[in-house]
């Protein structure tokens, strides 16, 4: 470990020389470090019978924070996560270096100090190009995967399964929600409704890209629990959606106006059922075409353009890019392998994934703080937002009729993962959620990720004939 | 055509909502915009008989300068290339915003502000953002195709024509530096030696990207003219380094110092000698216990991560990434698909390569910049330099014994492509290369590259029995 901190360190200190440097030099040893610490995080948990994601989040943890205390420049700055973007951006817009951003960006304390004086130093633009594209690539990485998820669920069987992922859909958003704004009434006496309802509001989110990680590397893409997952997280994006309009509109202008919420359903209903409707329309006349190339990178092009270009349209819709990314996955799924005889996406995908998605996840882990955890009064409020998190979710799973492991579907739904920062984000700038909810928000989004590979899998395991082996 | 730059157009327009803004979402749908144009350019010119990268570039040429004038806020900023990456540099190290770095770092006029105004706008940093990841994922793909060419590439049959590569990359050296110097003495009577010297040092460089790229479309990567192109080719990027260094010298102390050539030169040897010799030792260890493991990924990891680290460390010596991947590839060539067996990096990187390689060219053509052709004195200048670049390198073809395609050597080793943009992007840095010689250099750069793959292909046919016919 403390040998792949030194290569680091060695990297961020040393690419500094030649006549024609390449940019790019930096990013090629950080991606590739990235993927040799996943792969040693996943190959540890598999030995432990874990699934690799649990590894992967767990080695980025571990590398974030002995970099962070070994004060290695690249790792201080990737951990800061989204406010190096918002200071980049600053930097760029206003009358102010990068150094001064961040000094006007974040609390002052010689923590910012060391950001400040680690961007304005020799290293310091290279270290943000790293930050940008690991960045960039982990959003794409997911965006993959979710496509490939998709691929591997029939829109029949997800079909068989709508009622029951509707229900625990509505009440994963509905309990976190209620329980939310008693915890806050009584932790968070002296602020005011809207705090309550916002908090209320980031519990109801939903991040559904570490279970479907779970589920492929535990080989439990094809139960039914699975598709209810994968129903409930697109229901809970839409439904997630409006809560965040409904509480932002009421916390700016304080009322909601009925016909904005209308815009917002209409947007996102438009987008599912035209893209999965004229999807399944006009995709197979364009599949049949290619079934006659031989060229099998233009199919390959195909496919991938598609999770692209839907996943470009679900953001427009004000949905999460990876809910266009797995529709394109169930719509190609219906036809795509079996009019392209001999020819499989996912198997033209599989490198790319194995060499990628891992980065995502390792960058998650990367921005893992574990010093958040040494306020006492920020612990106790996020201790009680953490079990109001998990159970509100966890319950969510008894929506459904028994024969299916229920505490399982709730355990799927509960990681808050990036989803949930975004919306504390916007709350932070709507100056509802201060520093201490902040961090708050943060330590139940950590523990709600961490526990999903360990409990997911010991839940889908008990009770089932045989036990749960993963794929080598 | 039209219909991909109104894509474009709506691209650039229309993504600015949405709630939770996924800020990889443009850029998600210029990379499908741009290997979508590449798959049609290359469709078009192999129907014409021509290897596909010509259609990537041309597709390049064609909408950058169609988008240009339709003043499409992505495409006008996409090509301008390197000068983006200046402008986004200064306004995050200086006082100053990204329009007003703009200003200060392009020459003043109408075209200036239009860009000024775009960064500055409401999309400016979006398309600032597309820039970037364009602009890396192309500098990975080169060195991913280079490591493939490398895999290809039998270090034997290097060893054989290696006097051969030698003294084509000598010659491909001496040639275009004293042709340059006889030119530019009789076209730029006015300059100082330093100016004549430095604009020969331009002219010596090879970009040896295209011709892989033609010798892969052509299925002609086993010839020994092959060989001995990419040998020179190596042999060039050192004495490139060598020239630029010493020009460089020259211009800034008056003097150069043997001290420094003696360092630069042991820098690029240690690390071709060094890494070759390491790497033929160490790997086949490796190699031979990944073979016990039967995890595919981290043999797919092992190879790529091989691939990143000695392009990492061929820029530290000074050298271009592309060199580092190319003798990785050479190194594992050797063993790795033998000693795993049924495992083969090239299958499992193709899809990579058809996805990605691509983008690389069309981000080539887009940033050929045709009002560079509407300076008479300019193309006096250029075309001069043209001939003599073209000539320089034809003739070092001939350096090799009879029974080849000699002339074909030659062609192959004279594009200058990016190498001998950023020989001259140092020249303007250091005052020797005025406006008009830099567009003269574009220019030269422009033509040696597009007319690399028709003239690559009709002297590789010419008199071989039997037609070249490319893979399907």
């Amino acid at each position: 470990m403390i040998a792949v901190a030194n290569c680091f360190l060695l990297a961020s200190l040393t690419s500094d020389s030649g006549s024609h440097d390449d940019p790019v030099a930096p990013i090629l040893i950080a991606l590739f470090l990235m993927a040799l610490g996943a792969a040693i995080g996943g190959r540890v948990m598999r030995r432990f019978g874990q699934a690799a994601v649990l590894g992967e989040l767990l080695i980025g943890v571990l590398i974030g924070n002995v970099g962070y205390i070994y004060h290695l420049p690249s790792i201080t700055i990737i951990r800061e996560g989204d406010s190096i973007s918002t200071i980049q951006r600053d930097a760029l817009l206003h009358n102010y270096t990068v150094g001064e951003a961040a000094r006007r960006t974040l609390p002052p304390g010689p923590h910012t100090e060391e950001i400040a004086e680690i961007l304005e130093g020799p290293r310091g633009l290279k270290v943000l190009a790293v930050y940008s594209f690991v960045d960039q690539v982990s959003r794409i990485a997911i965006i993959i995967l979710l496509f490939l998820v998709g691929l591997e669920t029939s829109l029949n069987e997800m079909r068989k399964v709508g009622w029951s992922a509707l229900m625990v859909g509505l009440l994963g958003v509905v309990l976190p929600l209620g329980l939310g704004l008693v915890v806050t009434t009584l932790l968070l006496p002296d602020s005011s409704f809207a705090v309550h309802l916002f908090i209320g509001g980031v519990l109801t989110a939903t991040s559904v890209g570490i279970t479907a990680r779970v589920l492929r590397d535990l080989g439990q893409m094809d139960r039914p629990e699975a598709k209810i997952i994968l129903g409930a997280a697109v229901i809970d994006d839409v439904l997630g959606l409006l809560v965040l309009a409904v509480v932002t509109a009421l916390i700016v202008n304080g009322s909601v106006s009925l016909g904005s919420i209308f815009t917002i359903t209409l947007k996102a209903v438009v987008f599912l059922v035209g893209s999965i409707g004229i999807g399944m329309w006009v995709t197979p006349k364009i599949v049949r075409r290619l079934a006659k190339l031989e060229v099998e990178n233009i199919k390959l092009l195909f496919g991938v353009g598609f999770a692209f270009v839907l996943s470009w349209l679900a953001n427009l819709a004000g949905l999460a890019t990876i809910i266009g990314a797995f529709a394109a996955g169930l719509i190609l799924e219906q036809f795509f392998d079996r009019e392209l005889k001999g020819f499989s996406l996912r198997d033209m995908l599989s490198p790319v994934e194995s060499l990628v998605v891992p980065i995502f996840f390792v960058l998650m882990g990367l921005q893992v703080k574990l010093e958040a955890f040494h306020d006492l009064s920020v612990i106790l409020l996020a201790s009680a937002l953490t079990v109001v998190a998990i159970l509100g979710k966890a319950v969510s799973g008894f929506a459904v009729g028994g024969g299916l492991k229920r505490l399982a579907i709730g355990i799927g739904m509960m990681p808050r993962g990036e989803v949930g920062l975004i919306f504390a984000g916007i709350g932070r700038g709507l100056g509802v959620v201060s520093d201490s909810v902040f961090a708050s928000i943060v330590i139940m989004v950590i523990i709600t990720t961490l526990l999903t590979p360990p409990l997911l899998k010991l839940t889908l395991a008990g009770g089932t004939p045989g036990a749960i082996v993963g794929p080598a």
